[in-house]
C-alpha cells in the first residue's frame, strides 16, 4: 500500500452543495424524511406501524431516574424491534448534517433536547441501551449476535461524531465515549471480558471515527479488536449461544455464521457472504482499518471482497443482495432481477465500503460504483416527494406476482410509508444529507474529484486555502466545468474521475489544451494553479446498451439501457402492460430527452424495438415460428431507474429481451 | 353433456402389456420399487428415514386387541407423519395391480398377511386410521381440514378397490365399507352430523370406484356431499378450525382455504388454485360426479379447470404445481423452471383428472395431456433403476443453486432414496402398475385408443369379445399397428387418437385405404370389423421445435425441443457446464438416434447450435457487443427429459436459449 495515496474527505461544513439534480433530494429530506421521521419516532403518524422509539428512551430515563416523567406508563415495556434505538440514531445524524447546510434553530433545539433525552437514559457506568434497560440489565451483553447492543451503538456513535462535527457541542460525543468506555470494560482482550464483537456489524467505522477526533488509543484498540477478534476459533457466537442458551437461527442452513460474516477470520474471508448490510458495513469497518494501520493483509482481504461484489454479485443498479433469504449475498454471478432483496441499506453500505476503497487509493472503480449506487440503487429507496421510501429495490416488477407469487412476496410494487423495521428511510436521510463530503477527497499534495455534484468546497492542500467549485447539469448532461479559488497560485495534483461508462471525453483547461495523464481512471493534472483556472470535462454521453456477463444466467439475451450513470427502465405507465414481450430488436431512432414536467425533470430515452404478438391464448406451446413474423414494431419508452413507482401501480423491468 | 360418449377403461385384467418403453418400467415397479417399500414400510432400509408405517399399524392391533402381540413395545407411540397410514394403502394397491400381470404366490401371501393386520387394527364401529387409534379416539375427527383421516381412508379404498379387482378377495373390501359406514354415520347432512369433508382429496374418487361395485347409493351420495358440501357457507373448515381451537396455517397467507380449494363451492371453482395434488384429486372426483350423475353444471367447472390448467399452468413435460409455497398452483402463466414444485405426485393427479375427462367424451387433448405426463413429467420421478425417486421435477437444475439459492432449496440434482413424507414413490409404483387400464376405454358401441402402447386386450363391445392387439415401438419409431381378433365380425366405432404433436399422420387397413372421420382428435372408422384386420397408424415425427406462449414471461427467448411426446434436455454430462450459456440459433444438422447402451435405450437428438464466449471476468456489465462474433459454433446434444439425472450430478435445463 502506498500511504502517498491516501486521501480523507473535505469535511462536509467545507463544502456546499448546489446541484440540479442532488439539492432537490436534499431538500426533501430536510424538509420532507427528516421532520416525517422525527413524527414517526414519536408514533405520531397515522397509519403508520408506531416505532415506540422515543417512547423506549423516555420509558429509559423514568426507570432510571424516577424522579424524571415524561407520562410514559412504567409498566408499558419495551416496543419496536430489538434494535429500535438505531432509529433514532440515524434521525440525530441525518439532522445533524442537514444542520450544516441548512442552519435551523428549531430542528437544533429539538436535537438538543432529545440528546437530553438520550444522556439522561445513559447508565451510571456509561451503559445506553434502552432495550436492556427496559428489560433488565441483568441480561446485558448476553446475546451480541442476535440482540444489536453493539450496532445501536455504533450508530450512536456515528450520530455523536455527526453532531460534534456540524454544531461543534459535545453532549453526545462525551456520552458515547462513555459508552465506548463502558463496552471496553466488558469486551475485549483482557481478563474477565466476553471475546466478542457486534453480531450487526457498524461500531467498528464507528469506533475509527470516534478514534479521528479523540486520538484515544482505546478506541482504536477496540475497533481492531472488533474486526480481528471476528471469526477467530472457538467461535464467540457458538459459544455465547451455548452458554445463554440462545436460539441460533442459521443452525441448519448452508449460511450458519457466515450469516453474521462471522465464521471465519476477516482476514481469510474473500467473498461477499452474509447479510448485505452487515457484511458492507464490516468491509467499510475493515476498509479503515487497513488505512490506519497500513494493514497489508487486511488490504488484500478489502480488495477480494470488492472485486467479488462488483464483478460478481452487483445489480446493474450498484444494488446488492441477492437473496431474500438472509437478506443476503447469494453466490457469484446469481443475480435474479424479480425476487431480488437489494435492500436500499445495503446499496448505502456500500457506497460507505465505496469511499473507504477510495480514501485509500483513488482508483476510479470506486467512484463508479459510488456513483452508480447514488444515482440509482440508493434513491430508488424513496419517492419522488420524500414520504415514501423502498426497503427492496427489484429490477424487475409484476404486481400480480407480488401478490401471488410467494417468491416475490417481499417485493412492493410502491414504496411504503414506514415500516416495522424502519432501517432504510433514516439511513437514505444520513447518506443524501451527507453527500458533500463524497465529492471530493484530498491529501497534503493532492485533490481529486469523485463525483460530478454541483458545489463550491474549500480545503487545505500545501498550506493553501483552495476553493473548488464545481458547475454542471450532470447526469443529465453532459459538461462538469471546475474552477479554482486560490490566493495566488498553489502546486498540487487534481485528479478528476473519468468514469467508467465514458469512452471518449474532453478535458479543457480555460478553454485551451491541458496536459494530463491517465492514472487508475483519473485524469491527473500536477501544475501550479492559478486562480480562477477553470477546467472543463466534456463526456460523449450516448444512450448505451449494456449486457451482463454471459454467466449471468437471469440475463440471458437481455440488455439494460444507460445514459451516463444512469440506469433506465421501462414503466407500464409508458409503454402498457406485458414488458416481458418487449424486445430491443436493433435499436433504431434512438433518441433523449429532458422532460421538465415529467418526474421532476427527467432525461427520457425512446426507440423503436418491436413486441411479441399475442396467440391464440388456446395454445401454451406450439411449434416455433419463424423470425420476424411473431413480432410487431413498437416505440419503447424508458425513464430513469430511480424514479419507478411514481406514477400509478404497474408493471416495471430495467432489463429488456434483446 | 352427451352420454353415448361415456366410456370406461378395459379392465386392468383384460390387458396384457407388452410394450418396449413402458414393460421395464414395470419390471421395474415389481421387482424393484413394491419389494423396496415393502422394506421401507417395515424401517427396514438402511440410511433411510423410517416409515414407521406397519408399526403403527402393529401398535394399532395390540392396543385394541390385547390378545394379539407382534411385539412392537406398547407406549412406542404413533410414528412418522398423521397420513403415514396412506403410504401402506398405496403400497397395497401397487402390489394389487402387478398381481394382475405378473402373479406371485409369495406377494399375494405377504398382501393377504398385511390385509389381516390391517384388519385387525380396525374397531368395531368400523373406524381404521391408526394416527387417532394409538393416539386417542376421543380426538378423531376434530381435524378434518389438516390430520388426513379421509385422504388415509381414500387410500385404502382405492387400494380395497384394487385388492378385490385383482384377486377377487373381498376382505378388505368389507373392511372399508364397513369404515365407509362409519364415517357416514359421522359426517353427512344429517341431523348431530359434522358437516365436513377431506382436507386432502382422494375420498371421493375412491366413493366413486366403490359405488361402482356396491352400487350402494349410501356410497355415491357420500361421494357427492364430499364434493358439493366443499367451500359452502358457513365454510367447515372455519368452524371447524374455531371449535377444536386447531391451527390455520395459511390465515396470512393469500391462498387462505383455497389451498384446500375449500374456499368456495366446487362449482363456482374456474381455476386451478391451492395445493396442486388435492386440487387433481378433487377435480377427478368431480369428473367421476359429474359423468354419474350427468351434472352439467359439474361437468363445467371440470371445463373450466381443465382449460385453466392445461392452456395456463402446465410445464411442457405435464408437471404442475409452480409453487413449493403451498405445493401449489400459482397463478396463469406464471412458469418458473428452475423454482418449480411440479411434484411428481401431481402429474399423476394430472393423468387422473385426464382419464376421466376422457371418459366423458374422447377428445384427443385429454389423451395428450396424459400421454405427455405419462412419458415425461410423471416417469422423471424415478430413477432408471427404481431405486430412487424425486418428489421435485425442476426443469431447470443448476446444482450449485440447489445449495446455495434458497429458492431451489426444494430441488434436488438427484433422485433421492425415500423421503419422510413418502408419498410419490408408491404414487408412481400404482399408476405404472395399472397402466393397462389407461390404454383404451370402451362402451356398448365404441372403442377408442388413447396410448400406443404395445398391449393385448379383450374387451366385449356390442355383445361381441373383441381382442385387440397394439404393437409399436413407440415413441422412439413412428408405427403403431392395432390388429382386432374377433370371432367372426363386429360393428363398432372404433377411435384411434391422433396425437396433438403429429401434423401429419398416414393410416391404412390391411394395407390399404381406409375411410374414417376426425372427431375431436380422434380418427374414427365405423364398419363392421372382421377378424385379423390390421390398422397401421404412421406418424410424421420430426425432431419439432417449440415455443411457449409469449406471455409466460420466464421462457421469453427459449425453445423447447421435442419428438413425438418425449420432452428432450440438455444435460451436463453431454454438454458441459453453463447450460444457459447454450443457444440453439437456426439448428442445423439436426440428427436423432436409438442409443441401445445409453440410459436403457433412448432416442437422443443432436444438432448444432451455439455458445456464448466466456468475456473477460473482470467485467460484470459491458456495453452491447454485435451480433454473431460473442457466440462459437457448439453441438447440442440432448436426451429425454424423464432419464436426466441417471448419470452424474450435473446442470439441466429443457428450455433452452433461442
Amino acid at each position: 500500500m502506498d500511504s502517498s495515496k491516501y486521501t480523507t474527505p473535505i469535511p462536509l461544513k467545507d463544502v456546499k452543495i448546489g446541484d440540479t439534480f442532488w439539492s432537490p433530494f436534499m431538500e426533501r429530506v430536510r424538509t420532507q424524511v427528516i421532520p416525517y421521521q422525527w413524527e414517526a419516532l414519536n408514533d405520531r403518524v397515522s397509519g403508520a406501524e408506531p416505532s415506540y422509539c422515543m417512547r423506549n428512551f423516555k420509558l429509559a430515563v423514568e426507570l432510571t431516574h424516577p424522579e424524571l416523567d415524561y407520562g410514559v406508563p412504567k409498566d408499558i415495556g419495551f416496543g419496536g424491534m430489538v434494535f429500535q434505538d438505531s432509529d433514532f440514531a440515524k434521525w440525530i445524524e441525518a439532522a445533524a448534517y442537514s444542520l450544516v447546510w441548512h442552519p435551523d434553530p428549531a430542528l437544533e433545539k429539538n436535537l438538543d433536547d432529545s440528546i437530553d433525552i438520550i444522556c439522561n437514559a445513559q447508565q451510571a457506568d456509561g451503559y445506553l441501551d434502552t432495550y436492556y434497560i427496559v428489560n433488565g440489565l441483568d441480561k446485558r451483553f448476553t446475546n451480541l449476535k442476535d440482540n444489536h447492543e453493539l450496532y445501536c451503538f455504533g450508530h450512536f456513535l456515528e450520530a455523536a461524531v455527526a453532531c460534534f462535527e456540524a454544531t461543534g457541542k459535545r453532549k453526545l460525543l462525551d456520552a458515547l465515549i462513555r459508552y465506548a468506555d463502558c463496552i471496553d470494560k466488558h469486551i475485549g482482550p483482557g481478563e474477565g471480558k466476553l471475546r466478542g464483537y457486534p453480531g450487526h456489524e457498524i461500531a467498528e467505522m464507528a469506533l475509527f471515527r470516534l478514534y479521528a477526533i479523540t486520538r484515544d488509543e482505546k478506541h482504536l484498540k477496540l475497533a481492531q479488536y472488533f474486526i480481528d477478534q471476528r471469526g477467530q476459533k472457538p467461535l464467540f457466537f457458538e459459544e455465547e449461544t451455548k452458554k445463554n442458551q440462545n436460539n441460533f437461527y442459521w443452525k441448519d442452513s448452508f449460511v450458519q455464521y457466515q450469516y453474521y460474516q462471522a465464521g471465519k477470520p476477516v482476514r481469510e474471508q474473500h467473498i461477499a457472504e452474509g447479510h448485505a448490510v452487515r457484511a458492507v458495513y464490516l468491509y467499510s469497518g475493515m476498509a479503515d482499518s487497513a488505512r490506519i494501520g497500513g494493514d497489508e493483509e487486511l488490504m488484500k482481504a478489502c480488495n477480494d471482497i470488492w472485486e467479488n461484489i462488483v464483478k460478481r454479485q452487483m445489480y446493474i443498479t450498484g444494488a446488492i443482495g441477492q437473496s431474500a433469504y438472509g437478506e443476503s449475498f447469494s453466490y457469484d454471478y446469481n443475480l435474479p432481477n424479480d425476487t431480488v432483496y437489494a435492500e436500499t441499506c445495503a446499496a448505502i453500505g456500500l457506497a460507505f465500503f465505496a469511499r473507504r476503497m477510495a480514501s485509500m487509493s483513488p482508483r476510479s472503480m470506486y467512484g463508479d460504483v459510488l456513483e452508480k449506487t447514488l444515482y440509482n440503487g440508493i434513491i430508488s429507496g424513496m419517492d419522488l416527494d420524500g414520504k415514501a421510501f423502498f426497503y427492496v429495490n427489484p429490477l424487475e416488477v409484476l404486481p400480480e406476482a407480488c401478490l401471488k407469487d410467494r417468491r416475490m412476496h417481499h417485493v412492493k410494487n410502491q414504496r411504503q410509508k414506514w415500516f416495522a423495521c424502519a432501517c432504510c428511510p433514516p439511513n437514505l436521510a444520513r447518506i443524501i444529507s451527507s453527500l458533500g463530503s463524497y465529492v471530493h477527497s484530498f491529501n497534503q499534495g493532492a485533490l481529486y474529484t469523485h463525483l460530478f455534484i454541483g458545489s463550491d468546497s474549500t480545503v487545505k492542500i500545501a498550506g493553501s486555502k483552495i476553493g473548488v467549485k464545481i458547475e454542471t447539469n450532470y447526469p443529465w448532461e453532459d459538461t462538469v466545468r471546475v474552477s479554482f479559488k486560490i490566493d495566488g497560485s498553489a502546486k498540487f495534483r487534481y485528479g478528476l474521475r473519468i468514469p467508467g461508462w465514458c469512452n471518449h471525453f474532453n478535458l479543457t483547461l480555460s478553454g485551451g489544451n491541458v496536459e494530463y495523464k491517465t492514472e487508475d481512471g483519473y485524469a491527473v493534472i500536477e501544475r501550479e494553479w492559478k486562480n480562477g483556472d477553470k477546467l472543463e470535462l466534456r463526456f460523449d454521453m450516448p444512450v448505451s446498451f449494456v449486457e451482463a456477463n454471459p454467466k449471468v444466467r437471469e440475463n440471458t439475451g437481455k440488455v439494460a439501457v444507460m445514459r451516463g450513470p444512469m440506469v433506465y427502465c421501462l414503466e407500464e405507465a409508458d409503454n402498457g402492460k406485458e414488458l416481458f414481450k418487449l424486445h430491443a430488436g436493433k435499436p433504431e431512432n434512438v433518441l433523449f430527452k429532458f422532460e421538465k414536467n415529467l418526474l421532476e425533470g427527467v432525461v427520457t430515452i425512446s426507440f423503436k424495438g418491436k413486441k411479441e404478438k399475442d396467440w391464440n391464448d388456446d395454445q401454451l406451446y406450439r411449434p416455433l415460428e419463424a423470425g420476424d413474423a411473431v413480432y410487431e414494431e413498437k416505440e419503447l419508452n424508458l425513464i430513469p431507474y430511480y424514479a419507478w413507482a411514481n406514477r400509478r401501480i404497474g408493471e416495471m423491468t430495467v432489463w429488456i429481451n434483446k
